[in-house]
């Protein structure tokens, strides 16, 4: 479950001509933000020459107007949102990551997890490599480089690295001259692109960032596949593809993704509700009401009443205003957190047999601190329902 | 309407030893800060020493840890978060308003709109009166303190004030030993009260914010009513009630407040979804979903859903990380502000006639945005339902 | 000496055509910042509309790019930088002081200190008057205003005022039309004018703030003076000159002025240099080398070495990088201050006999932290030589 | 004269127990900031544990007391301060690097240039290397971590890059367990180091930042040599010493460096005043007065003046809060920034024959804007007299 804490969102946007890319991936990136908040950077290819501005903070924050005009206009560019995990060299760890390699240029943004990332790193030392971070990215980004030292072209490259890098990565990499999106052969984590009217190519971890900037959905880059955006248009590398068994990870289902993507053909709303709808087959209960613990339960809570012919309702509201919070030492003990983000509606919980339907169990005190602000505000029974696998993803 | 874009929130809190009442000021105007992001401010008493910190910002920006540290411990406290409506000289039009006067200190938080401010500001000005700001609130802060030059205490000198102040206020101020809540005999704008455990007195704008706290609701104040709390409890000064009729603002119920807010015995939650079956029963239509624009048309749809028999669905989806945004001036055209909030949720609209509910019709070209939105998400048939007067709060 | 803490400095702009005159102020606060490094602000007048920014901190951190765009054009501008005392509530004394009152708009920027303002203050809070914070300038503010209502022209205001006001004052200020510099009948801080080349008037604490905008120095504002900067040109008013003796703090000379202001006729520098001099003369000494403790010593030093014949010496240097400064705890006691900013020369001092030139006895722990400073670089002898009255301007 | 630009300063620190050691980087980095304003960083090395933080700025605006809290404690840290070149990815050459390599941890502070970097760079490359940076630190930390597999200690490795490494460079650099010192064998850039009253082993760019931290000066690091600083002591690997001529920079002693400072056993101040004494004997004049422009012309006028017997004086006033500066394009022309930092003293240069004292032509355009500002007090005749080579360290 480790990888809970590993969630990122990439994106990346080709286009023919200079034009404001940059702001592209701003909305682009607003739209993936729930995908990672710890930080957000951008790289912007103008004809090869390529600029990065990457820090800790949310997109709006990192993304001022002295930074936007430092990116500038170009034809290509990449941008990165990252969950947050610990604190400290967080700086290092921001993506995309710039690096200068012997033919020349490369921005890379990686959303996942390798299994083999020890055993390549500790490979890569012993021939002379030195790491300026502890991400998989900085991994990646040396199995690319190295590999194109042998091959004539970037994409060969990476389908050179894929050969050996091991486990869970969608990819957006750019180098002076081309845009590349890659999915592991499992396409673990989603990845998919689509195309504005004038013609500028959209690649997004979500479909959702593909209409944030004015883009069709075209299709989900399939696992394995390396797909290559250049000045020619659009070709696909599918020599991974087919190899290795889709795995596509439950939880983007369950909690990662936004309930308006879409991922490999299904909707993530709808598999929520399908979810719901199975609870309330398998786990059935009488009760007055079925509400759902916002944002990513409301979906299962609306499954579960359609399923169940009890009635849904709005029975707790999130505070959208509390972010990064200072907690006095004092307060700690006395107001808990679960209060500060949601608070019960009285009047539709009162008196009421409440379903309550969450996204998971990985935050067992969450759930137990808004079971007890439910009894508060009146509930007379409350029966928990947990779309966590099997329910969801049949 | 042009009182829409005069909302705020005010706060206030006492309590008989020193305590961090700065920290529960922070929660409190946290869950608050729906009712203005523009700024926000916090004063604290310690035992007669007035301390304030107030800036543009919301709660979150404006209160670091170093501000906090500076506001210190207190007896009492006041806040204040203050709705969003032109920039320039923003900071001297911020909130709780701090003077010194002939008998003392005042800090003074208000929400709502004089009607009479122009005749009382030019008849304080004809008497030597001068002003840094533009707000009603420091016209209501002379009314007081002049009122006080000849009045034995500050709760008849706002008794006093309050024979010649017309309009909508809802105040909370505090002098060295009192804290003061006060509501206009109309009682356009809501306040509350309620208690913690350990006997801290808590006023606020709404009841969300009691809770945030920890404390538990005691009631509304009335229209008129003058509410003293000093270390000998609590006491109230009716001879302003009962004069003038209620006018609580419907916009309170439409859209202002917070559903899980109760404001003079009504759940606004319960209020907006009585609205919505309201509008099935006036103006039916044969359809496939009822959707509600998010977040203040959720509770509509779902009682028109209730009434009509018609599916409630998920079908507009808010983006929560997009607050103030740079946009590029190329960009304004091609990316409307609506996508940037806002995204359908393709899956449940696709080939369906939909019901859509919204709050009013004051934001006519954000309508106009959704449902061109939804449209092409698929749905067949849009029809518009607004919550607007007379349809909520017959 | 309190009056030690509260120096500030004050400049005006008058055009009669729209201009970028914040630029100007920003310039010329920037050249007055060594009277303070408390706060800055400028109010730009745009023909009867008036913009004020004003913060704690330096000019070039007060006033950023996006502050500029706001503040605007104008054709008349108030500045003011505020000596640092103490913390807490700091940013509602900063100044300028923009204020409505019955006859229309005032901003504010002043320097020095009432010796009545507390019977003043109570005079008008007995009269209804409330008060933002504990600066003179409000106070200052009310009588003009107050003064306003009974007479027909700001000017004639200013006059009324200046019979009741006692104590120091040199003071800016802006009516929607007019730009007026005043200067108390004693003329304790320094008041100048001058003009550049296109016509534009300008007003300073000191002379060097004239040259740092181009203009030429024009004339010290005579004790007493009300010079009024209209479209129709240049007025003064001069009935309160002459009644008071003329009282320059001679602190001016020691320290607060910069060497290359003139003021009243005589030149800082060359007064301090005066002042080593007289030293020579009265506190002579047998030594090798003459130095001073930089910046505002070393015109006493040079002085000195020229009357004694003693080699003049470059002893100390300053470190101009130190500001605001970060110390931990634990360092206090083992790093102190005193090296931070000042560091001997040890090539110059080993092994001579050192007579040292230091401003004032004020910081005395300074002064023994350079004096043993300079022993540990090897001077065999120190001896302290004072520039503190009555050796300076005899 | 290009490596005019590429001025730095570092620093380290060593110690046998924990202690707060990057309070101690903090007070040398600025006694050290006058070799470089554009970034500062510091590396705290905690029994193995590194600590980076670095980012563009002054020290005092980069270490704020939350950085300072997150450096923490350590035994060793390694500290720099880096000169204003170009905008752009700024934050990829800031310093210390810290990097992984196959044999531990390297945190890396560099002040040089390299000659045969680019061959270095594209050998590194053509073997695999990715680059995060332009800057040559990375170049080296290469050369020494790839040495490192062949050999079995940090130092060995440095000894081994040495032989492969052209040009100038003064490194301080820390494994987990040990701070080392080097210098190039041609001694281009200062390097020194001392030791506190408690133990504490400290290397720096120039004696004054030794001074700034308490230390005593031991001696400088001698051309080629690299010392060794373990809980065993301080060791000296003179390997590398003897070898080429000894080549100290001659600008560090015109103005780099601080005049309190003395490199290879000269008196920077001296070696300034010996300047002037030569220029006074070879480019003689009959003149009234002698002045340098502030700083680093101070020196040189007083030697100038001594040995002429023209009297020194004080001509130039330095603004010492003119830092980073908006400048609004109109303003560009009328405003020259020569009169933003220097205002002359009229009195002291009125009707006055002027011998000015600068440090280098290498600003030809300042020169003339400070010769034109003295004619405009009235001088009657200016002779410029520059301390560029051969006049200083004949």
């Amino acid at each position: 479950m480790s990888n809970l804490h590993e969630e990122c969102g990439v994106f990346g946007i080709y286009n023919d001509r200079q034009a404001d890319l940059a702001s592209d991936c701003y909305y682009a990136l607003s739209a993936l933000q729930h995908r990672g908040q710890e930080s957000a950077g951008i790289t912007v290819n103008e004809r090869g020459l390529l600029r990065t501005h990457k820090d800790a903070g949310l997109v709006q924050d990192v993304f001022t107007k002295d930074v936007m005009d430092y990116l500038g206009a170009g034809n290509m560019a990449v941008g990165h949102v990252r969950y947050g995990t610990t604190g400290g060299n967080t700086r290092a760890n921001c993506q995309p990551l710039e690096v200068n390699h012997q033919k020349g240029k490369l921005a890379l943004a990686h959303n996942g997890n390798l299994t083999n990332a020890y055993d390549l790193r500790n490979r890569l030392e012993l021939s002379g490599a030195i790491f300026h971070s502890t991400s998989d990215t900085e991994t990646i980004a040396y199995m690319i480089t190295r590999a194109r030292l042998k091959t004539p072209s970037i994409e060969k490259a990476v389908s050179s690295a894929m050969d050996e890098i091991e486990g869970a990565y969608s990819l957006v990499l750019m180098s002076s001259t081309k845009l590349i999106a890659v999915r592991d052969p499992n396409g673990v984590r989603p990845l998919c692109y689509g195309k504005t009217q004038d013609g500028t190519y959209v690649v997004a971890s979500e479909s959702c960032a593909l209409l944030a900037v004015g883009a069709a959905f075209i299709r989900d880059i399939d696992p394995g596949e390396i797909v290559i955006f250049t000045q020619d248009g659009v070709e696909s590398d599918r020599s991974h593809c087919g190899i290795l068994p889709q795995k596509t990870c439950v939880f983007e289902y369950i909690y990662f993704a936004r309930p308006d993507s879409e991922i490999d053909g299904i909707s993530v709303h709808a598999s929520r509700m399908m979810a719901g709808r199975i609870l309330a087959k398998d786990r059935p209960v009488d009760a007055d009401l079925v509400i759902g613990v916002p944002d990513s339960g409301l979906d299962a809570a609306l499954g579960y009443a359609q399923e169940s012919g009890i009635p849904y309702g709005i029975g707790l509201i999130k505070n959208k205003y509390i972010g990064r919070t200072f907690i006095s030492p004092g307060q700690e003990e006395r107001i808990d957190m679960v209060h500060m983000k949601l608070q019960p509606v009285r009047h539709a919980l009162n008196g009421k047999r409440i379903v309550l339907l969450d996204d998971s169990i990985v935050r067992g005190t969450t759930s137990r601190g808004i079971i007890s602000m439910i009894r508060e505000a009146g509930a007379k029974e409350i029966h928990l329902r947990i779309c966590a696998p099997p329910f969801i993803h049949p």
